[in-house]
């Protein structure tokens, strides 16, 4: 029986950590020429990490790039490997230059997987399809690639495409399908958000359904500044069947023997595709051969994950973009201020789980506003959690403040202007901390408090990563909940869970003084936000007109504090980054 | 003589504000009607207002500026008009739909020009060239065009493209002359960059020459932002000379008669322009009639507005780019943290000229290591620029600190983590003035500091505008000199310029124990930050390795401090805001 065997690398890269991704793929390498891999898959841009960003503009950048790869080329022996890197032309790269001098100036880059076999770089496929929205910026670096090279090898045709090139029907998938190609390996570094691993995995259902191929999805995991990329890497049968699901969220290798034979008579019965002319010219096949390797009888039988549930892969999303952040950024310890609320307690249990109690401190900073419950709440979490609790009172320093702006204000009445000076008195303790003692702080604000700017500059808003950022103040609850249900005891005390949201900012404050009640905000934020839904639009879906009103006029008007918001983890299609680039200079008024 | 009389509205669009925006159209054109043009043209997205970034993505917000464009329409009596909005067609746009409530989901936008004539939406230009490059996204929301229409007025073929379309020789600009057009009307909206002016007119008089027409270049005014556009609108003829030019950021209209009969004579005996093939079927020449309007006898004589010196260009950049991002904010006035140092005092300095003395209020904050010189320098630069100038010591806050520290950092020194407090206690304090009295923050720090991380977060980088973020610290100085030739005395302390630079934040602290002398590292700057230069190149260039590699590792090491900085004013080809997108998370150590 003609099989493939054929392995996929679900790897962790850091984006621009050259010599770190090449040890990491040589490595995997290794262990995919242990399990006598025909053809072994690495992500999308896997040797620069993705998305590198302006480090494309950098001439030398791009040069270490292609070094990298040669090094990866010589370690190829005996197998087919297809790694993503940054071509500098639509073919076959040329060697980089000698000279440790690259001039800078224009440069035509293109987002490519190299197809390498037994030591040879025989080919190279150049992405056609190049998003240029939402979080994606490719269109700023690459040009579309135009050429469907097919690599035949063993008596298979493998065709290699990239990421958004599967994602349309009428693409690369569906034209080397139609030029001959039995299998499709389809490199990716796609990022995580709510509901997306469905949807993707019915969309490459129907890829390989309706082109009758075998299809491999390989996707990179780990967290890179705001975004977090799910693994979840997956094999489909001609038939659209899964055969092979990588884990979600943790690095994995995943090993498959394809039936090719099974593929061959399906596609004998089969109704043709015909390839439509105009991109005949594009496909080129290379012929490769490899050296007879004695494989190993026992047939690899790959693993099939199980799919997560929603809420679990967004707590699994959060834990993996904390520990990322960081980890990469060289930091071994986090300090969370903690306030007895809901918002930070599941900060300070993702940031556990992310990276061990002993490497999470709190920090507790009473006024004269904050309740008995919440000293109690903090010392009780803390206790569950078995972390480092430090308490430094605030109200000293906030009547200094006050003693100290005391002319400058007089005859003026305290407003929020107080309100904020406590959280940012909070601010400042937090980065004396970590500047003093070298933790990263990690601020607690939800998507609901970033949207409408319920939030102080500065102050609760310092910190160097938004965990919970693009969560939704209704889902902190449920993800609380849902971290309360492991183990024997609940981490989170319940009543911090039970009582009503408070920034104990002043006497008796509760959230709904200044918001909506979270349940109806957060749809409207939903609609406003991510959907951009009208003022009339959301009326007509049952919110009352006036707080619909207020609620945008909130969201418009902080803008300027989202900009200098630490960035945080997307988990929803539209996060509060570099997914919603909105003007702070904004006369809009949404009728 | 065949003349054609051309009007050019240099405005200053709010992004978003489409009634505002509508309203300065409608009242320039009365004024357009008045002088008699032929044809006004107004800026690239002058009912929009440039960039309007993701209010793109608004269906509702795309309706109400096609609503806007009709509104227009209406007022175009006896004139023809070229006027840049967003189409939802390559054509001309179908009107919008009646009802309020707009579907949500896919659409088509082009960045385009509408061509009014004498009442009548005649024709659409559809922008064919998408900047999607340093501060530009274009490719993010538009498609390109592919149309080429022509106009025939008046017995005059006028053609219409859009800024970038200018741009390329074998663009919109060279085909639309090879069919006939001795017009070509360029609406922009061009941010202004040091040097840039010169060289875009010296652009456009090739282009002019080497098509043998005459072209006009309608830019935007104003700040939006971190963008100034800079005006400096110009009409050159067919042999590439400059017969007109608006003045430099400043809102203006300029009217001239075109000498057609002079355009015809040299396109009768000049080498004529072949259309090439392929774009020849893109061409739509569109006939439109104007009423005959009785001539007034005098002929317009343009205005040829001064070139101004490069320094000059970069004070009115600051200047425009405060004064509009104060005012189309909503606020009125503005506090500054004064140190007695030249970044503070060039500040206060461009925030007079740009809002008036009566608007500007400086606030001093004296600590133990604030010099005698200090003292004076504020109190002296107070004085020069009749600013209100309030003291409030921060020495009894810092010690207030140190003590609720106390306990947690027993054993350990004193480090940057003390100086850093002293930053953010004047941090909150201006944020404490500001929530008070509603004065607008603007920061100090000059791009040298910001490149390399010499600030502290939510210290002296706390504010709402960064007003000279993108200017080196060298050029601060050149800045600050040039300002003090103007009138009788300098406005700035000779002594603020004259003694070494310091952040007074320990006992005889000077910026360079910690950072190269500013002329060393201003340039080395230059060459990692705006030219991508790798540590081979700068030192090739004559700077010593081991200084090179320290700066080169303080701007990596860096970027989380830029992701948190208040937005500023883009002066140089490329700043740090939306012009250099780098990861936070990032393993390249450019070797």
């Amino acid at each position: 029986m003609r099989t493939f065997r054929i392995a996929m690398v679900q790897m962790n890269p850091t984006v621009g950590d050259l010599d770190g991704n090449v040890r990491r793929i040589t490595t995997w390498l290794r262990e995919a020429k242990k399990a006598k891999a025909d053809l072994v898959a690495f992500p999308e841009l896997a040797i620069t990490g993705y998305p590198p960003e302006d480090l494309l503009l950098k001439p030398r950048f791009v040069a270490d790039n292609r070094r990298a790869l040669q090094e990866i080329v010589r370690h190829c022996r005996g197998l087919a490997a297809v790694v993503g890197y940054v071509s500098q032309s639509d073919g076959i790269d040329p060697k980089p230059a000698r000279s440790s001098v690259v001039s800078a100036g224009a440069h035509e880059l293109y987002n490519a997987a190299a197809v390498i076999v037994d030591k040879k770089l025989i080919t190279t496929y150049c992405k056609w399809y190049l998003p240029n929205y939402g979080v994606f910026d490719e269109s700023r670096y690459f040009q579309p690639g135009r050429r469907l090279p097919l690599i035949r090898l063993r008596g298979t045709v493998v065709g290699v495409n990239i990421c958004e090139d599967v994602w349309l029907p009428e693409g690369p998938t569906g034209f080397q399908a139609a030029a001959g190609a039995e299998i499709i390996v389809n490199i990716n570094a796609s990022p995580f958000h709510l509901g997306k691993s469905r949807a993707r995995e019915q969309m490459l259902a129907t890829r390989a359904r309706e082109n009758g191929v075998v299809l491999t999805y390989t996707n990179a995991v780990g967290g890179q500044d705001d975004l977090v990329f799910d693994g979840n890497s997956v094999i489909l049968d001609h038939q659209g069947e899964v055969i092979a699901r990588g884990k979600a969220f943790e690095v994995d290798m995943i090993v498959a023997d394809l039936n090719m034979e099974a593929v061959a008579r399906a596609r004998r019965t089969g109704r043709k595709k015909i390839l439509p002319r105009r991109v005949a010219s594009a496909v080129e096949v290379c012929a490769a051969s490899l050296p007879a390797v004695p494989k190993n009888l026992v047939r690899a039988v790959p693993d099939v994950a199980t799919v997560l549930d929603p809420l679990e892969e967004v707590y699994r999303a959060l834990t993996l973009g904390v520990r990322d952040y960081v980890r990469k950024n060289g930091f071994t310890r986090a300090v969370i201020g903690l306030s007895g609320g809901v918002d930070s307690a599941l900060t300070a249990v993702l940031a556990v789980d992310a990276l061990g109690a002993e490497n999470v401190w709190g920090l507790f900073m009473p006024s004269p506003y904050t309740s008995q419950d919440s000293h109690d709440d903090v010392a009780e979490l803390g206790t569950r959690l078995a972390i480092s609790v430090r308490t430094i009172p605030i109200t000293t320093l906030f009547d200094t403040y006050r003693h100290a702006l005391a002319e400058t204000f007089e005859g003026r009445a305290p407003d929020t202007t107080e309100e904020n000076l406590q959280a940012r008195i909070r601010g400042n303790l937090l980065m004396a901390f970590s500047n003093k003692f070298g933790h990263l702080v990690l601020t607690t604000g939800n998507k609901s408090e970033m949207s409408v700017g319920y939030a102080t500059l500065y102050g609760d808003m310092a910190g160097g990563f938004a965990v919970i950022k693009d969560v939704p103040k209704t889902m902190v609850y449920d993800l609380a909940r849902l971290r309360n249900l492991r183990g024997t005891t609940p981490v989170i005390p319940k009543r911090t869970l039970d009582r009503p949201p408070t920034a104990e900012l002043r006497p008796n404050q509760k959230d709904e003084d200044s918001l909506p009640p979270y349940e109806i905000l957060d749809p409207i934020l939903q609609a406003y936000v991510e959907e951009d839904r009208s003022l009339e639009e959301i009326v007509e879906a049952g919110y009352d007109r006036a707080t619909v009103a207020r609620v945008m006029t909130m969201v418009d008007g902080s803008e300027y504090k989202r900009r200098q918001a630490p960035i945080g983890i997307k988990i929803t299609h539209r996060a509060l980054g570099k997914d919603r680039r909105m003007p702070i200079t904004n006369g809009y008024r949404n009728s």
